[in-house]
């Protein structure tokens, strides 16, 4: 069932997972357009983004920045779509905009809310190496990892929206970059094709040691955004005076509950001591105001110039989006994910 | 049986403990007294400091900055003593020095070693207020926590050598402190004589509870120095962009492996993460070079002008040294822990 210009559909939050969602959590309905309200424009979904942030708001205590999606409201999430209907001047139909539709085809929107984007080439690129995921890469790694030339900076999610982002800007700041991925593939085209140093495979059994090989000076600055057993293997190999921004801990978005023993905090913590080790959280809304005419500007020369590359993982459909998801949650994209939900 | 001038009495590390150091790991010996080369400096202990960190270098593993002190070895420790015999011309018999001769009568030491601390109306304090903690709490609060005025600063062992500097240069900077300490006779004193807007006894049932009522306001920054069910208890009151300096976890010093579950990590990392919080270690050492001149600057004028106070525990007799230290892992101190060796 493709797109219509007669309804709209959208997936819901039918019920709040337990753990790892399931297409159970999702249902799907076919409602009638919504009518934009003065000020108010009526955009059609041309790619959906999908983001690891948005398990969290699918439980109910949802996150400091932004609120639980209520049970049987529109998932939330960023789209790029154009306008088909415009009750604010600034925003005329046809046009191609950022803004927050949701899973769904059509959604009415503030025009404060929106974001015109003029013609691009490649309009998905507003929701990865150009949007939220590459302007967080953008902000954690030169705000709070400050990397120095000659430096070792780490990084999970290799292949993913955010960590190919932080690789491919370490490198140019001249740090060597050593990235940890799922699977041999990524960890080829983390190496080939975006410039790493080295990318190690965390499911290998030997992954930790594989890890102190790859890393002979130690980690400087490990841009952490998965958590797990992949940070037991980085914490040892940490650095005095290491900087570890944190991104986010995908690892542990599906727990309901604090995991078994033992306690890994003490060590931890005693590691920031001994190493004098800065951790920091960043949430990336925080920093639209003082350094996203900065990122843009960079990034924009910087993709223009072949200097970072972008792997994108398209989905075609709509309907594709809940399983698309999970697999985000599993790992099993390669490159940032996005739903193709209309032919432009 | 008190110092001599004929022989030295030194504490020995007799075996590694488990978990909380007895008696039975430290040895006292009877030796002769050293006699300094070229170029070193004979002293005799007034003033031994008694502090959390040596426990960890009781440990095979030491530490990042010191390595652990080996079996049959005189215990470490900072020292005020007074030159016996001088073989560097920058120092004559009879002056004060500031130095480490561990837990011993007598040591000679390079001249390189020691600091001239001219006369002293009190000389303990070079090892407390004036020294080594004093100092730690002015790095780790004003260069890691930067409290502002009207912010809550929160800190543990509120009376023990750190907190309590910690939390009365907080107040210099007008920010609302909340102590935490270890029964109601030191929780009245952080608050009747330190000056402290509150203090609770972290031995109450109801201790967490009671922190959030003294926190109306959140937590900006916690002087992280115990770790432990006190960090439990902070955690979920710390507000967006806490720092959280980390100078010690005394809780942890005797922990032999990783605690049982439930883990606390991920949640602590979520927490970092969505409060955008920064954690970082820092390790006195470092800081000397670039830091303490300003430091016995501010604190001399401090406490000169009666704004800063300092509560000593003073026992008396070397060979008090290791139950006065057992006790101080055990929070039965009241003060900075210090041990008269000898009368001046």
């Amino acid at each position: 069932m493709p797109q219509t210009d007669r309804s709209n559909r959208r997936f819901v939050l039918a019920a709040r997972p337990q753990g790892l969602p399931t297409p159970a959590n999702f249902r799907l309905e076919d409602t009638a357009l919504p009518e934009p309200g003065e000020g108010q424009v009526l955009t059609r979904t041309l790619y959906l983004s999908l983001d690891p942030y948005m398990r969290t708001l699918m439980d109910e205590a949802g996150t400091s920045y932004a609120s639980a999606v209520p049970v049987g409201d529109t998932m939330i999430g960023g789209t790029v779509g154009r306008v088909v209907a415009s009750k604010d001047p600034r925003f005329r139909p046809g046009e191609l905009v950022l803004g927050g539709a949701g899973w769904q085809d059509y959604a009415v929107a503030d025009g404060a809310g929106l974001t015109p984007l003029g013609e691009m080439a490649q309009p998905s690129l507003a929701l990865g190496g150009l949007g939220m995921p590459g302007f967080t890469a953008y902000v954690g790694l030169l705000r709070i990892g400050q990397p120095k030339p000659g430096e070792t900076v780490a990084v999970a999610a290799a292949t993913g929206a955010v960590g190919a982002v932080v690789g491919q800007i370490a490198k140019r700041k001249g740090a060597r970059v050593v990235g940890i991925a799922g699977g041999a593939d990524k960890c080829r085209h983390a190496v080939e094709e975006l410039g790493f140093d080295a990318c190690l495979d965390h499911r290998d059994p030997q992954f930790a040691r594989r890890l102190a090989e790859a890393c002979p000076d130690g980690i400087d600055v490990y841009f952490e955004n998965v958590g797990g057993a992949v940070f037991d293997a980085v914490l040892p190999l940490l650095n005095n005076n290491a900087r570890v921004p944190v991104c986010g801990v995908i690892a542990h978005y599906n727990e309901d509950a604090p995991p078994p023993g033992p306690d890994r905090l003490p060590n931890m913590v005693n590691t920031l001591l001994q190493k004098r080790i800065r951790m920091e959280g960043f949430i990336i809304l925080d920093h639209y105001a003082d350094s996203y005419e900065a990122f843009r500007r960079d990034m924009g020369e910087w993709i223009a110039a072949g200097q970072v590359r972008l792997r994108e993982d398209v989905v075609d459909g709509l309907e594709n989006a809940p399983g698309a998801f999970i697999g985000l949650l599993e790992g099993r994209n390669f490159g940032k994910l996005v739903v193709r939900v209309a032919e432009d």
